[in-house]
């Protein structure tokens, strides 16, 4: 039998999760990765060596890695004291990496041999570009960063959220896109990892022509000053907004509460649990796949990442979220006969 | 046939010379490297993480990497600008996995296999130590670099050349000593790399009651305030001297000069070509080979590695250092019939 392909579109940890659970299937991965982060150690690389942003391929790279545990942990590594402070090792090696061959997708491939990557690890563009956002008041907000840690998005409202300069896609993502059978979006940050790759010029086109299942693994949190007020269909709504076509075939819903504590941390944050309002009627065609697919295990953050009281602690699962997408990827012709998957 | 087994004893540009000429061979190759070094990069990371030395210990890894060229070169890469200026990658590197795997012997093992490396390189000693000289006029010189640095100890005098506290051989370096065919000491800096690994207890009685065959590899310049007024036989004499018996059988001495540029070059520097005083009588047994070592190849200093002014221009060529110990290696029966090679 022909193996699928799957392609994902994402940026950091959500696509690690993601992956680090669809390696384990014959499959054919691909991971188009976002270019818009430039918090953190990153961030530091971006400015003072002009490199483009390595954090989120590396992670991607990592969870595809058939290398070693120790070679795999390395690349994670974060040194915890001195002028490295912060910095994590496998982005110095993918920096140093692009110092070496001259350009960043030069860069990706020969990390992709020393790691052994199983799959592809695909920038979304090789444009080095900031995340811009225009808010309804006039004021404008510059970079990831900036975007990331402002609180009035939601309240302000957004006027244009865009790339600056323009970005072309990576034509081997655009191929991708187009060879998929099933495209995977999210999860991630909504508006810091997931909507930038839709920014990038070509690759909505790619997933509206595409003839590839189309699935949203909708995010578990709202985020502050963010998404407050989102539910599953605002934020499916507004995938295929960004798309420019009605083209999500499924959403997949977590169904499994965390604990309760883990909900009160949220709680303080103003960042709820994402709802499903059932009765709702939904502007798109998607099916909605509730499903278990919430993490049992504690995240593990280094103290010297400077960006952890920002990261999820309510996670999703890698392995219950691949096997949910491997369910979908082999419907096959009973897929008409499926009205909702609970 | 049986492999030769090759032990070299050095520090890290010279080793890094020689060990890629010897890698060439069919031989068993262990190097053994000084871990006294606290300048550069090196001195930042020591400082500032607590790790031991990487520094040399990176370059004899990769003179024997059977690894992509690509990660070599990365090995090898300094970053030029930032907060990493000076970084060697190869650095933060060992360092790294030093923390990953919590201690420095299992790093170096890990990271062999990652270089995939032919032969084995053995840190002189697992202790954390400081090379320390305590001059005739009473003046303490704390550390390598401010030894490497200082131009009065020459004309001052050394009063006792140690390391601070006392370090332990690492136990199979001395295996290896016991165990060698041919020992090959030097090339490197006479006190700040070469001299240190005798300073380790364990490392010179080793030598002495080894039945290999032992060269030296004599410098080919002497160094501004530290060795001005040496020749051949001062060189040998003193590695002897450490070893505290008459051991040496073979010194390599250089007899290709050097462009005038570059000896001119050191001419400045007050650090001329050593001499090879024929009619003197010598202290040791030594047979001195006389050969054209000599590199015709202009190193590339990075413009970010901090030491650059006080590495050497004038060098050795690994495959001809190679070439002759190759030829001291297979002379066997032979042995007696030469009274030198010239």
């Amino acid at each position: 039998m022909k193996r699928k392909k799957i392609v994902t579109i994402g940026g950091g940890t959500g696509s690690f999760m993601l992956l680090s659970g669809l390696r384990k299937y014959s499959v054919d991965i691909s991971a188009i990765v976002s270019m818009a982060d430039d918090g953190g150690s990153t961030g530091v690389l971006r400015d003072e060596l002009g490199v483009l942003p390595p954090g989120d391929i590396r992670q991607c790279l990592v969870a595809l890695s058939d290398s070693s545990d120790v070679l795999r942990e390395l690349m994670n590594y974060r040194f915890e004291i001195g002028g490295l402070k912060g910095h994590s090792f496998g982005n110095l090696f993918l920096s140093a990496l692009e110092k070496i061959k001259g350009n960043f997708p030069s860069a990706v491939e020969e990390a992709s041999k020393i790691l052994n990557v199983k799959g592809e690890v695909i920038p979304v563009t090789n444009d080095n570009i900031k995340l811009c956002m225009k808010l309804s008041n006039g004021s404008e907000l510059n970079g990831e960063a900036a975007i990331n840690k402002n609180e009035t998005i939601e309240s302000l409202g957004i006027q244009k959220n865009y790339l600056y300069p323009k970005a072309r896609a990576n034509k081997n993502a655009i191929r991708r896109i187009l060879e998929a059978d099933l495209l995977v979006i999210g999860p991630g940050n909504h508006y810091c990892s997931v909507l930038p790759n839709l920014l990038v010029s070509g690759i909505a086109q790619a997933i509206r022509k595409s003839k590839a299942t189309v699935v949203y693994n909708c995010n578990l949190v709202n985020q502050k000053g963010h998404t407050e007020k989102f539910n599953l269909n605002t934020y499916a709504d507004m995938i295929n907004e960004y798309i420019g076509k009605d083209r999500l075939d499924y959403v997949i819903y977590n169904t499994k509460k965390p604990s309760q504590r883990l909900i009160e941390k949220y709680e303080n944050q103003r960042a709820l649990l994402i709802d499903f309002p059932k009765d709702t009627k939904r502007k798109g065609h998607y099916k909605v796949i509730q499903a278990d697919v919430l993490s049992g295990k504690r995240p593990n953050f280094s103290i010297a990442d400077k960006l952890s009281p920002r990261r999820a602690f309510i996670r999703h699962e890698g392995d219950k979220l691949a096997k949910v997408l491997m369910i979908i990827s082999e419907l096959g012709e009973y897929e008409n006969m499926i009205k909702e998957i609970v």
